[in-house]
This record gives C-alpha cells, sequence and structure tokens, in this order.
C-alpha cells in the first residue's frame, strides 16, 4: 500500500548551485530506492533534481504547485496537486511529508523550514539555513553532511 | 507513467444518501478500471465511497485533505495531501483534476463546482445541484444518469 | 469602535452589466450611510461600484485582493488586504463579513455564495444565481428587489 | 483618506516574555501616533499588545485571523479579517503591509520573517530571529534596539 510508505519532503531553491543540484538528485535517488514518497513543491530546480533522482529509481514524486496548471511541474513529478494559493504551497508541501531534507535555498525554503518546525515535522539541513533567536543558537534544523545521512535521519525520523 | 493517467475529481457530501454512496463507489470502481487516478477531499462520504471503489480495482486515490493531520484520511487514500487551509482546499481538489464528478452534495461541493466552472474544468453532475442565474437556466453541469456515463464523459473531457 | 459596526460583503462580478453596477453602487452608498463597513475582493466591476457608493458617504471599504499587491485595488479601496492566495481569498471576502449582498455575478460569485451559505452567513440575491438541488429549489439566497430591501435585509440577519 | 496612510505589520508569539509584550505596546502606541496602520495576526500575546497600544492613540488595528471566527481576535482588533486558511493567513499579514516589525517570537514569527523577506518587504527585527545562510550571516532583518527606532525605520522603509 503506497500510503504505508514514507512521505519526505525535499525542498530548496529553483536556481541551486551545481552542488546542490547533485545533492538533491542524489537525494531522491536515495529516498525512491528505500521506499520513500518524494514531496516537493513541483518546479525547477532542487525540486526538479530530487524529482528525477527519485524517478530514475522507479519512484513516486509528489509536485504541489503554487499556480494554477498542472503545465507549470517539473517533467519528473508524476503526481501534481495544482493548488492555486501561491506561496502558501509551502505550508501543504511540508505538512503532507513526515520529515523535510532542507537543501541549500533562499526565503521561500526558510519559510517551509519555519512552517515544518512549528508543525513538529522534523528538518535535515544540508547545505542550508541555520537559525538563532535572541542571540541563543537554536539548533532545530539536524545537520548532515551527505545524501545518505540526510535520507537515513528522514526515514528514521518520520514517524508520525 | 503515471502522470500521463487522467484525473478525475470526485466531489459531494460527506453524509451521502445511500444512493449516493453507492454511485460514488461505483464511479470510483470504473474510474480506476479504466486507469484513471482519482482525486477527492478525503474524508469520509462520497469521498470515502470513491476511494473504496477505486482502491478495489487497484487504482490510485489522492485525497486533499483541509485539516493539519493525515491521520484524518479515510482510509482508502493512498496520498493524503494535507493542507491546513480549510475550505480552501475545495480549490485545490478541482484544480487537481482534468474533470470533475459530483455526486449530490452540499454547499462545500457547490463551492466546488463553482470553482471548476470559473476555472473551465468540465463538471459532469450525478443526482446534484443546478443552477439559473437571473432567472436563465444555466447548463454548464453536464447531466448523467449513471456512474458509467459520468465516467465516460469525465474520461472524454479530460483533456487539458 | 469600529468593530461594533456591522461588516457586509457585497460580492458580484468585474465585468457587471450596467444596471448591476448601479445597484451595486447604491449598495455601497446605502451601507456607509447606515454606519455599515464594506468587505468586498477589492478589484474592479461591482467591487469597485459599491467602494465608490460607500465611499461618497464617507463610509469605511475593505477590498480583500486575491493577487501579490496592493496596487490592484481599486481607487476606492481604503483597507487593502492582500492575500497572495488567488481565488481562495473569495472565501475571506465572505468570512469577514456577517452578511453577504449578492449582485449578478458569474462563477466566482457562486463560489463566494455556497462558502458563506456553508457557514451559515446569510446571503441576500439582487439579480444573481438561484439553485435547486436534486430538482428541489434551494431557497437559501434570500431575493430582494432593490438595494435599500437589500441593505435592510442584510442589517437585520447580521448579527453573529 | 485611510489608503494614504502606511500600514505597517507588527508580528511576534502568542506567549511573548513581560518585556517583549512591553516592547509591543510601546511600538503600537508610536505606530498609531505617528498616523500609520497596525497590523497583525489578531491574537494574543505580542499581537494584542501591539493593538492595545495603538488603541490606546486612537489607531486603526487590523487583524487577520487564521480561523473561522471573528470571535477569536483580541478586543483591541478593530477590523477583524476572518481568513479560515490557518497559518496560510501568515502570508496575508506580511503581504498586507509595507514594512514589517519583528518583536521575539517562535516558527511562525520565523515564517512571517520568511514570507516578508520572499516578497521584498522590509523587516525590522526587536530581540527577534537571527539567520545565517551556508555559514555567512544572512543581515536581511535590520536590527534595532527600541521602539522608537523600530517605528522609525519601519515608516522610513515603507515606501511600495
Amino acid at each position: 500500500m503506497i500510503n504505508k510508505k514514507k512521505f519526505i519532503a525535499v525542498i530548496g531553491g529553483s536556481q541551486p548551485s551545481a552542488e546542490e543540484a547533485r545533492l538533491a538528485e542524489e537525494v531522491g535517488r536515495e529516498l525512491a530506492g528505500r521506499g520513500a514518497i518524494l514531496v516537493c513543491g513541483g518546479l525547477g530546480g532542487v525540486m526538479e533534481a530530487a524529482c528525477k533522482g527519485a524517478s530514475s529509481q522507479g519512484g513516486i514524486t509528489i509536485g504541489i504547485l503554487p499556480g494554477d496548471s498542472r503545465q507549470a511541474a517539473n517533467s519528473c513529478v508524476q503526481i501534481p496537486i495544482v493548488t492555486g494559493i501561491g506561496y502558501a504551497r509551502n505550508i501543504a508541501v511540508v505538512k503532507s511529508a513526515q520529515a523535510v531534507i532542507a537543501i541549500g535555498g533562499s526565503y521561500g525554503t526558510l519559510s517551509e523550514i519555519a512552517h515544518a518546525l512549528q508543525s513538529e515535522i522534523p528538518v535535515i539541513g544540508l547545505n542550508t539555513w541555520s537559525l538563532s533567536r535572541n542571540g541563543q543558537p537554536d539548533n532545530s534544523i539536524i545537520p548532515v553532511q551527505d545524501p545518505t545521512e540526510a535520507v537515513d535521519k528522514a526515514l528514521n525520523l518520520a514517524v508520525s
């Protein structure tokens, strides 16, 4: 059954560095290889690289789109969800996952990290944001060194 | 490829009559039998009956949920999308489909019909709302007599 | 205190007939003259005509916008709310009001009527949609003959 | 005209420290005293303290609520906007403002900061989050020392 599988979101920018794109593709490949379903924002950059990696292993990819057209999805999204709600779809991306892997990213990714942490969904970070609050470090984003460790942590933490 | 399949939404109330539930289950069964992917609001009533029918044929079922928890999905939803945006998820339900089949339903269903028509997504109706505007009938909802005709029409019209 | 005033939504199309625009302006004028606050979708057509009428009487006008820019508001909106959520803002328009006056309108207006009825917010109709469900008339939209009667009914019903 | 005034959002947690509440009230007082309109999330804590301060100076206060009821607004909200979209309303809070003042806050506030920065809306910070990306400080949040400086900066930067 699909709904017994783990749903893991991969978030990151639409204009990643070459290294970030490589990391995202590797994360997608590992997730699919280990039976997880990939959730993302459905567009380009990190989202597309992760979908490409997952698709190469026969994995299922879900793209939760901000706009009004399924045509906006990258070509490796198998299940396009068309929300029409703009950046508010960022919330649906993280809430639809049991753990989140953030790779690089700009303010949109930061908003997704914040919404995930607010919803108590674990966030694993690869070369991404770090936070401090009132001068004290906030260590809620779990740092990892490579895609394999990211996927290990995400699958271990995806329990609810 | 999943994304070459047709995505059809089934909408209707959470407290259907026995007849409406029977129609919804039959619609779900036909959709899955003919290779379509079922999109719905993920909760009970017509949504659950349609998912049950689709699942009985090995079909894929997507439930776009209003609340904050995947646990709210009916047991036949395979891909729960957790939006956290309340009834605004009605818009995502219809926009994620290429055609919509409405079965019975109350004001929530009527809102979905309206959002679909506004987005120029075909709506097929089984025992559901009919509309007139300024005293003139609006025939945008395509009436059908039974589940087979509903699925025929939906698949024919699901082109974009 | 502003928040003791009644909040009334005026909904209708962005391309009204001349008669609908006249009705909307008169409704706006009456609402403001009787101390109510006007809520609308903030754009052109019926929304703009109603805001123009209300402004002519010194009333307060709220425009709940679908897009990302306050610049999209019509020039008689005093309080632009910028949602960025597209047509999902239709829900906020009606939920922010204690009663709704619908004037003409197309499917967007129909979606607002449906969301209002689902939320048990009274809907008064001037030359707008009428509904039937499963062949039986649904009389939830309260028909009125003119702007004065519309405003009378809206203010009487705006109790919660 | 109200719509010539500046719209400034005050964001922060619902369970602030006593010092944060004092800062928020002072910010609200200064904003109203200088003719700005206060936008906030409409609930308790920093939101309520800011509304209280603004109201004490006769200012206008807008509360953009996550839920389905205007009754949830704090008693100093004059214009309750009822969105029904949950935390997605955070986006509307910042987009409806021309500048944002963040006071303390947890992950919800962080999401609002991120959405504001993504939309290129200036963010002024009082005892709030600080950010770094990939190990490099991101100085987009403008730090200030006290409420007067926060309001000065917000009004100066609120140009679009």
